[in-house]
């Protein structure tokens, strides 16, 4: 498989900047209309719009900074009647390409469309798109309120960013998704109409969280907020191998514990946190285990703990219980590191997003390392062991390895999970990376509705072309002849 | 409005049965197809397949009992062909109408589809659409799970016809709606093509739970289960004036209170179920309020009481708590009772399922009793006040009261809602029922979104047809041909 057929031309590693590029009538029309202050257009503003926290796309034509929904009408109807493309963009920490920009395109960066407003009463957030995950929870705070999901960036990653994914955390094993925390949203849609839908029937925000920006633009969401769980206990078990690991997690969910995170590391991941940070990791362990269980009572809380930590004594873990807080954050922040842990062994990396079946578990981590080794990469595998949403992450250099080997690996792992009945994405989205391996995920009759679904809600493919669904398969033109003849 | 326009003919009533009917040809097709057993075609048997709970509709042609997703791809080919639209049914307990047949049509009853399967380990059942609701939880309780969703009916509603409604119930409000618990589902199309997807992008299952069997007819669908709560209590409060009562739930649930039910009758509700089983609830009150709290911690528990109970006799409200299980069970049943107990004043209702924000909900309740005071139809108003879910109930007489005023007063509180804030279904659905009133509800170029997506979807317009959206305003010829002289 090539990186066109995959849709990542022009390719990983950064496109060459073209000196003098005069600029783009679009990008003279917004600035007229928007004023300068919302617009960038030089090479040097441009090129660091193009890709997201994994992938390197095309440079766009200009950037938007929108302050109101009315800019982001503006932009869309402009862009319209240019024919280009309009790709939004959150905190561009995603993981899947999805703020990427495909081919040259608008960029509509959410960053200053920062509202946020708590309604205690009715336990809801209205945020506008470039709202910071975290801040929902700090200005939801005060008032005895949070808001759970949090996926491993949400101290950078904005509302926006993480409907655009339907983005998930180690909590969304006991609380779920962004998308389950969503009551209505405001969007705009590829005509420039402005939309306000709760989740009625039919539920069109639903369909908008989860699509990357490929059916509409979302400018506002109300959220539900959670009271945070009084009491939060810790605990890692190390583990000699992977399956005993995965063993404890079934038995202990079984015993009837529903921990809040559930973390599955490697030994390749635990030895990059260990290089990194040095807190004392089992790095002669096959995995690591590191558990949360949370709630209003402190009895249930430990109780469900001790639940979990007989579970992992019976499969033959290595358990210590955090007995601070400052201990409890200590394991945690080895958790949040993987991902800078990382980046010091291969400048870049292919992060899946895989989740399979947690009894498939064992198989399909052993199938992984064992292509990881095959293929010579540098492989880690980490996840939320409790959903069995697994992150195998394929670490390498562009400028010493090839990128068609790390696509080619990516896909087997791929395939692995779907051969042990599982799907593609968990938390990431699917974005540029995982959208040739839809093929193989979703059938074709199925895919076809999709399609028409996108079609529907965006008809001249304007919004962040290139996104989610493969292309439709030209039609064998000889068989259509013979069919006709 | 006259009731043809809210697509309501035949019209209330019975429609007159013709004798000696021969067989439709569909009827014939489908019976030598799947046999005797699966299709029922005389008449009499007919008759009873065209309404809910609520609304009359057309007799069908015939009605098909399938018993796996190939019976319905039959039968979904087989009246495509012939032209005749298709209508899901579950146990018909819905309230808005959705399932019965607005036009000549096949219904395809799906109570001999009761797969249930239970899954411990994943915390999911895959349950096929006739699964009785409560029969969810009682297969999952053996293994310490539980199933929340819990409409009025759901001793008699079926998981499909929840589905199809996106059915909620007193639980709601701490612990979500059918679609909050839907995992993935499987549906045959219009085209009779089977598609099986979990909620990843695009959410299709997502679009089709709530949609009332106009995009799709659900087969299957895996649902999440959670454990139920350690400990559970109950008080009933009264008080003299229904904006009290709304003022004591919102300063509960500001002081930190989540209760799993909030329910609120008023004064002509309580008196029809006193009338009808005497257990001696406070007539005179103008608004009595029900209350749950649940949780795993008894002490939580109590306390979450004690802020609801402090905070209703802040707002002047007699406050009786339940002594025992046997207590509590006899508050709630004089909830469950509001259905016989109106049934036995009137033999028809018009039940809204208004919501509105809380804080409007006391202006609204003097508004909505206005409005029936001066109508001189009897009308009572109940419905779950956390949310600001309120069902306030036309109770009628079709043989001596015009369904057009029923149709006029119901469409005025519609528009009360609307005025305050509100949306018009919480857990029923659109149906029939508050089809027109979408044109209040949603802008016209939003529900013109919303048809692309059900044209695209059902191109030909035969899945159930007439419910959800209404029907789109012909162009104005004469304006139309002014625009292009």
């Amino acid at each position: 498989m090539t990186p066109e057929k995959l849709g990542l031309k022009p390719g990983w590693g950064p496109s060459k900047p073209r000196s003098g590029d005069p600029a783009h009538p679009l990008a003279a029309e917004l600035t007229r209309r928007l004023g300068d202050r919302k617009v960038l257009s030089s090479l040097s503003e441009r090129l660091n719009y193009r890709y997201d926290a994994i992938q390197f796309g095309v440079t766009p034509v200009c950037v938007v900074l929108p302050e109101t929904t009315e800019d982001v009408v503006t932009v869309v109807g402009a862009a319209r009647r240019a024919g280009v493309p309009v790709v939004g963009r959150g905190a561009a920490s995603g993981l899947s390409g999805g703020a990427a920009p495909m081919q040259e395109a608008v960029v509509v960066s959410f960053t200053r469309m920062t509202g946020l407003q708590i309604f205690p009463g009715r336990r809801e957030a209205v945020a506008q798109p470039g709202v910071i995950t975290l801040k929902v929870s700090e200005a939801a705070r005060p008032h005895g309120l949070i808001y759970p999901p949090d996926p491993a960036s949400f101290r950078t990653s904005t509302i926006g960013g993480n409907l655009g994914e339907n983005a998930g955390g180690p909590l969304c094993f006991k609380y779920g998704v962004t998308g389950d925390y969503v009551r209505g949203l405001e969007f705009v849609d590829a005509d420039g109409n402005v939309h306000v839908l709760d989740r009625n029937a039919y539920d069109l925000p639903g369909l908008l969280i989860g699509s990357e920006g490929t059916l509409g633009l979302i400018t506002s969401a109300t959220l539900r907020l959670t009271p945070p769980p009084r009491h939060t206990r810790t605990l890692l078990a190390s583990f000699t191998e992977v399956g005993a690991c995965a063993e404890a997690v079934s038995a202990a969910i079984a015993a009837g514990a529903v921990p809040s995170k559930l973390e599955f590391m490697d030994r390749a991941c635990v030895g990059a946190v260990e290089d990194y940070l040095g807190l004392g990791l089992p790095r002669a362990a096959e995995a690591v285990l590191l558990v949360d269980t949370d709630g209003d009572d402190l009895d249930t809380v430990q109780g469900e703990l001790s639940l979990v930590e007989a579970a992992c004594r019976s499969s033959g873990g290595d358990v210590r219980r955090a007995g601070s807080d400052a201990e409890s954050a200590a394991l945690w922040q080895a958790r949040r590191s993987v991902s800078p842990a990382l980046g010091r062994i291969r400048p870049q990396r292919m992060n899946e997003d895989i989740v399979v079946p947690r009894s498939a578990l064992p198989e399909v981590v052993r199938q992984i390392r064992a292509l990881g080794d095959e293929s010579g990469f540098h492989l880690v595998q980490f996840g939320h062991i409790g959903d069995g949403n697994l992150h195998p992450n394929i670490l390498f250099d562009p400028r010493r390895e090839s990128v068609d080997a790390v696509h080619d690996l990516a896909h087997r792992i791929a395939l692995v999970a779907i051969r042990h009945g599982g799907v593609l994405s968990g938390e990431h989205g699917i974005g540029t990376m995982k959208r040739e391996f839809m093929r193989d995920a979703v059938d074709p009759v199925t895919l076809d509705v999709l399609r028409d679904v996108k079609r529907t809600l965006d008809p001249a493919g304007a919004l962040n072309p290139g996104k989610v669904l493969p292309e439709a398969e030209a039609p064998e033109t000889g068989e259509a002849a013979r069919v006709h003849s």
